[in-house]
Order: structure tokens, then sequence, then C-alpha cells
């Protein structure tokens, strides 16, 4: 029988995930494979000792005694950040080891350089993990929706950028309680910042968007607002014009360039992914002969991405065995079919809008108001106020047909400097079903 | 460059979406594969010629001139039916090629002969089509899934009785004049005993239910209750318990024995599965590893059941440009691991109950069914009742806790035989979510 000899660099939570995943599966991955996938090392230099079932494995504190180690076929890189990962996986793949990794921030800004050294060097890169935890997103990607022209993306990403929205939404809390409450819970990290301002979701959508379109998007290519500035009355507004405010990563193909875009954005009530609640992934495709594919799960977590690091260990394995190396190219296009993304100048974006107005409740400012947006030919759906009271400030929220970004700020430019208007003038973007 | 030849056996409806996909997404399919996946034949005795584009592929009225035909790679059998696909596919397979099929009819009835004759001769069978339309729940669940036992599978997998039900829901009509709509728009066959008496569902259950965990299941193997008795009323009762009906596919793994039934299912409307409308599938696995994961999107049509035909192919076209056929097999499991199942009676089943009693509006009537529920140890969530006329029939709807069907059974059975019973009582089984 073949033996597959796996090491693992980083054993923290996904790590540890891992290795009780190979523990556990190892006869269904034997009945599966014909396989033994057998976990040989770890290095990690926070660890003492191994749990005890796992005795046989070796741990070590230095990574390059993965690297030496001649039995090893897969090297799976769980220590996440740029450094020292990135010199990890090149060096695994310097020894010509395949690797694994769930590290979206390292691929997502230096994944050309390890790509190409696994091309030169003819080993695989399994990234299963790196997009939507335990949802196989990236083999339906690849594999699944192979015979399609990827004409969008669309998704929600970041579980606790989710599960903060969800709170917010459901009890009315304000984001800086909820991310208080989500910290105590360990539902969000020390440092939150990756996950509420949109970075972690823009990391995933150039991958994706990198894959789906066989253009080399990388995380500098990608608008991001994040969702600290979401507040209550802005979910109170969307809720009553039949909207739940979502952190969304969207891009769509327009041919000659592509959006990507990663905001707060108001979906449809009946949408699939107004639906999406608490730490839970959604990611849809639509594709030319498909139409609409949504997947959904857990986005995060020990064991689901656990799962997805060991299917890519799994697929990688197959390919050693079969003599099958690279049989699937790692991002979907062969290599030499890759090209330079142009991405939509945000200015040139198209959808519908919602404005919340903060001014002080004078006859005349409504009528002022809409002058300027039709002036910037943004053409008003509908309006609300909320509260009365003389000469207070109060919200005036207007829901726009489709407008254009570039219109969109110059309106607010002009809006924001009326002499009524005592706050910055607001704006969420949409969801367009067109 | 390799060149990958396709011959298609059946050429209505998939067929063509087949064609068409192929041809559209050709440059892009070199662009992924390195090679060049061409369809050559066509076989279909009622088809007189082929659209102007295809003009290098040959038409045949006899199958033969396919299997015959040496430089043909891969079959796509899309006829449909048992015979005489099965015979095409056999042969095909005897002729030394690899074989893709949607045909789940076959594949749940006559499976296990198709895949042993695949397996001897050293070829692949894909059979992606058959389950799910477009959506790729097969390679999610073989591949993806890998490292999980599958502990449950739920699903909404014809997307004809889903269209029905959404209509009976949204417009509150009755089962047969949807149903008439829906033939006169084409959403349903002439006979569509197969999609709304839930056959079409337990075939592909019986495929998911044998790849998820490496037994034998065959559509014998599953119960099955259509949506032809579902009545307005209940869905009405359903919405105010806070249900949607739903036809779903349900499997439990209880590890020496598993669930297998088909059957109308109140869904509690906050869970994905109870949104999910119209002509749409849905498939949720559980993993032990991976939690659920729900695949959504068009479970038929011609494009999406083509962009699935289309990945099967091309999977196995990479298979034979790397040399490495049957790297994952075709059930998941190793053919010597695929065991025999055992089925869980029904009479063992335990899930919490919906009843609609149709009584004479007595004096004591409710106390006597209840009495007769207690007595069965079916323990009564709530009740509800409709309409008060004295000495006339009335609904009288129970929402039971967990109980066993067998209890349910015989419960039933003793009040149906009451003298204030005018109608036989009514029992639909909501969605345990423990």
């Amino acid at each position: 029988m073949n033996d597959i000899r796996v090491g693992i660099i980083g054993f923290g939570t996904v790590g540890s995930g891992l290795a009780q995943t190979l523990f556990e599966q190892r006869d269904r991955l034997r009945r599966k494979t014909g396989a033994n996938i057998i976990l040989s090392r770890v290095a990690d230099i926070n660890i003492e000792q191994l749990p005890e079932h796992f005795r046989d494995v070796t741990l070590t504190r230095d990574a390059n005694d993965i690297f030496s180690d001649p039995d090893i076929d897969i090297v799976v890189e769980l220590i996440g950040g740029i450094e020292p990962a990135k010199t990890f996986i090149l060096k695994a793949i310097a020894s010509g080891k395949h690797v694994v990794t769930a590290n979206k921030a390292l691929l997502s800004t230096h994944g050309r350089e390890i790509f190409e050294a696994a091309v030169a060097k003819g080993v695989e890169v399994g990234f299963e993990a790196s997009v939507g935890g335990g949802i196989p997103v990236i083999k339906a990607l690849k594999e699944g929706l192979v015979a399609n022209r990827i004409e969008a993306i669309q998704g929600i990403m970041n579980g606790t950028a989710n599960y903060i929205l969800t709170q917010m939404t459901d009890h009315g809390s304000a984001f800086a309680d909820v991310l208080k409450d989500a910290q105590t819970m360990g539902f969000a990290e020390a440092d939150p910042t990756y996950d509420v301002e949109g970075i972690d979701t823009a990391h995933k959508l150039a991958i994706l968007m990198t894959i789906a379109y066989g253009l080399h998007v990388q995380l500098d290519d990608i608008t991001v607002e994040g969702i600290s500035s979401i507040r209550p009355i802005d979910i109170d507004f969307a809720r009553e014009f039949g909207y739940r405010i979502k952190l969304l990563a969207i891009s769509r193909n327009h041919g000659d360039h592509v959006e990507a875009r990663v905001h707060p954005t108001m979906v449809p009530v009946d949408h699939m992914l107004a639906s999406i609640n608490g730490p839970f992934n959604a990611i849809q495709f639509t594709g030319d002969t498909v139409g609409d594919v949504l997947l959904y799960g857990q986005g995060a977590g020990m064991m689901p991405t656990g799962s997805a690091v060991a299917a890519d260990v799994v697929d990688i394995g197959r390919d050693i065995i079969a003599g099958s190396i690279n049989r699937v190219p790692a991002l979907s296009y062969l290599p030499e079919f890759i090209g330079e993304p142009t991405i939509t100048p945000m200015s040139r974006l198209n959808c519908p809008y919602y404005f919340r107005v903060t001014a002080l409740d004078q006859p005349g400012v409504l009528s002022t108001i809409s002058g300027i947006f039709g002036n910037h030919g943004i053409s008003i759906k509908s309006v609300m106020q909320k509260g009365r009271q003389s000469n207070e400030p109060v919200h005036i929220v207007f829901r726009s047909h489709q407008a254009s970004e570039e219109a969109v700020e110059k309106a607010i430019t002009d809006i924001d400097a009326l002499a009524c208007c005592t706050d910055p003038t607001i704006k969420i973007r949409i969801l367009d079903e067109d």
C-alpha cells in the first residue's frame, strides 16, 4: 500500500484540527484512496509535546527538519501571515515538497511568486482552506464549474464580520458593543482589523478572482470598506426598505475589465445571501452555462478548515499515487494563459444606493437635497424621514435607482456643503441583481 | 496538443446543451487543460441534421457507430430511462470507452452492474449531472468532503416538485391547478409521476447515499411519498406553525443502519432549505469534520445540466492525458470497501409530526383525540382548530414532539376509527434539526 507522508508547520487551531482529522479519518481515507495518509512531523516553536495519540509523530521546533526529511511528500503551512510563512513555503517547494496552505494573506499578495516556483519545480500547491473554510469553493470553481465563463462572484466570506452584523440586526446593538462581546466569546480576534475592515474578505476575493478569470488579481486591486462605520439606524432603515446589510465581496466580469470590491451592501431580504446569518459563509458564482451556484457552510474554525486542508492533502496524495502531478493547474488556467487584470475604477461603478443625510428639519431641505441628486442625474426611488423636531438634525434617507459612483460622490460633496447638513452623508451600496 | 474526442448518444435538451457548451467553451477549456475537447459524433434517431456550427460533427442514427469509432475516448449517454441506455452504456464500456451519464433512473437501479463493468474494463463513469443538475454535488461529496464521515444528507432535489409547492405556498392554489399550469409552461412533464411522486428525488438520494456511505443503496431501499396529496390547507397550517412544506430527500447515518426517505416535510422557516424556492435545488451534507455544507443552484435545464456533463468530460479528459484513470473511485470508496446497506425501518423513525384530523365539531372530540395520542406515548406540542360549525366536520391540527412512526401509525388507526372522524387523518413529518 502507498504511504503519503505529511509534515505540518504550525500546530495552532487549524494545525491541530488537521492532525485530528487525519487521525480520525485514516481508515476512511484508506478505503477511499488505497493509501495511508500519515502525519509524520509537526514543526512548532510553541508546543512542548503533542497529544498522546500522536505518539508516532515527530515534533520539532525547526521547520527545516520537515524540508530535509526525504520521506515527507506534502508540507502543510498553517502559521499564517507573510513571514516566515512565505520563506517556509518557498523552501518546501525548493525541496521538492508539495505544499498545502490556508494562508490567504500570503497568497493574495505573494501568490504569483509561490505558484511560479511550484510550476518550475513540478510540485503542487493546494489552498482550498484559504477561502470559505470547509466549503469546497476552490474545487467547485476550478473543476465543477470548469466549463463556464464566470460572470460574477458575490459572497459573505468573513464569519466574524457576518456574526457582528447579524447580532446588530437581531438585537439593535451598536458595532462596538457587539465586537466587544464577540471578542469575549472568542468569535473575534483581539485585533479584529482584518475581519471588520474587510481586508480578510478582500484577500479571499483576490484568490477567487484569480482562479475565476485567469487574471493575477492581488489585494491592492480591490477596493475595501469595512463595517465599523455601520450604525444601528442604517440597519433599521435597511429593514424598512426590505434589505439586510451584509459585508459582501463582489466581482463582476465585464470582459475587458472586472469589478473588485468589498463593502457593506444592502441585500434584498429574499436573496439567499440575506439569510446567511451568524459566523457562516456563503459564496455565489454566476457562470454563463450553469447560472447561479451558491455554496454555504462554516467559513472558519478548527475542524471545518481541517476538512478543507485534508481534502487538499488527499487530492495531492492521489496525484502522487497516480503520477498525475499538476493534473489540474493550481490557478485553474495554465500559467501561460493567466493575464493581468484591468480593474473597473470605482467611479465607473453603477448600482442603486442608500443615502442617509443628517440635516436640520427646516422647510425646503428635502427639496434642496432632492434637487442636488437630480442635478447629478441620480434618480431617487424612495425617501423616508424619521423623527420631526424643528431645528434639530433629523435623518432623511434616500434610495436611488442605478447611479454612477462618480455622480454619487459629487452629489454627496454638494449635499454635505449645505448649511443645514450637520453630519457627513452616509452612503451604502445596494446589491444590484441585474 | 492532446485531443479528447467525445460522442453523444441522445441529442435532446441536455445533449444539445452539452454540444453548445463544448462549442462555446472550447477555447476556455483549452486554456485550462492544454487539450482540445472535440465533439466528434452524435447518435440520435430523431434528428435529421445538426445545427450549422456543428458541421465537423458526424450525425448517425446508430449508437454502434460511436462505440466502433476508435478515436472516441468518452461516450456521453443522454437518452435517459433504463433501455436502451443500459445496453448502450455497457457496450461503450466493453468497447473501452469512458462513460458520462446524467441517468439517475438507471444508476439507482442498475448502477452496480455498470460500475463493476467499468472497473473491470479500467474505464471511468462520470455522473455529476445525475444529481442537482449543474450544482457540483457529486464532486463536493467525493473530493471536497473526502475527510468526513457523512452524518446526514438533506435536500430539495426535484425542481418540478419544488416549483409546484412554491406556487401553492405563494398563491394558495391547489396541487392539480398548479401542476396543469406548470405543464403548460414546460416546467413539468406530460407524465409528471416521477417528479411529483418523489421517485426522481429517490433516484438521486440513492446515488448520494451510495457515495456518501460506501453502501450499495438502490431505489427500492428508499421510502417514497410524493406531494400530490398536499392540500393548500396544510400549507396554511404549516405557515401558522412557522414551517414551509418541501419535498425533501432525507438520510441520516446511524452507523449500523441508515435512514432513506423522500416525503413532504415541514421545514422551519429559518432553515436554509425553507428559502429554496421555485425550480431550484439545494443539497445539504452534514460531515463530522466540516459540519453542514449546503450547495444551491439550478437542478435541471439544458445549460446547467450541460455544465455538469461537460465538467465530467473534462475530468475524465484530464485523467486520460495524465494517465491517471480512476484516480478517484467512481463511487468514492474503492469497490472492495462498498457494502450492503441496512435501512432503518420507517417504523423506527423518530421525528416531530403534524397531524390534520377531520372530525365533527362535537363536545369532547379534542379530549378524545388527545387521549389517543397520549395512549400511544405521543406528546403534543400545540393544537389548532379552524372554523367552528356545530355537527359539521372541522380541521383540528396537532403538532407533536418527537414521536415514533410506529406509534403514530397506531394512533392514526385509532383516531380514524372514531365515529366523529369523517376523513382519514393526514400526517406530515417535521424536519428534526437535532
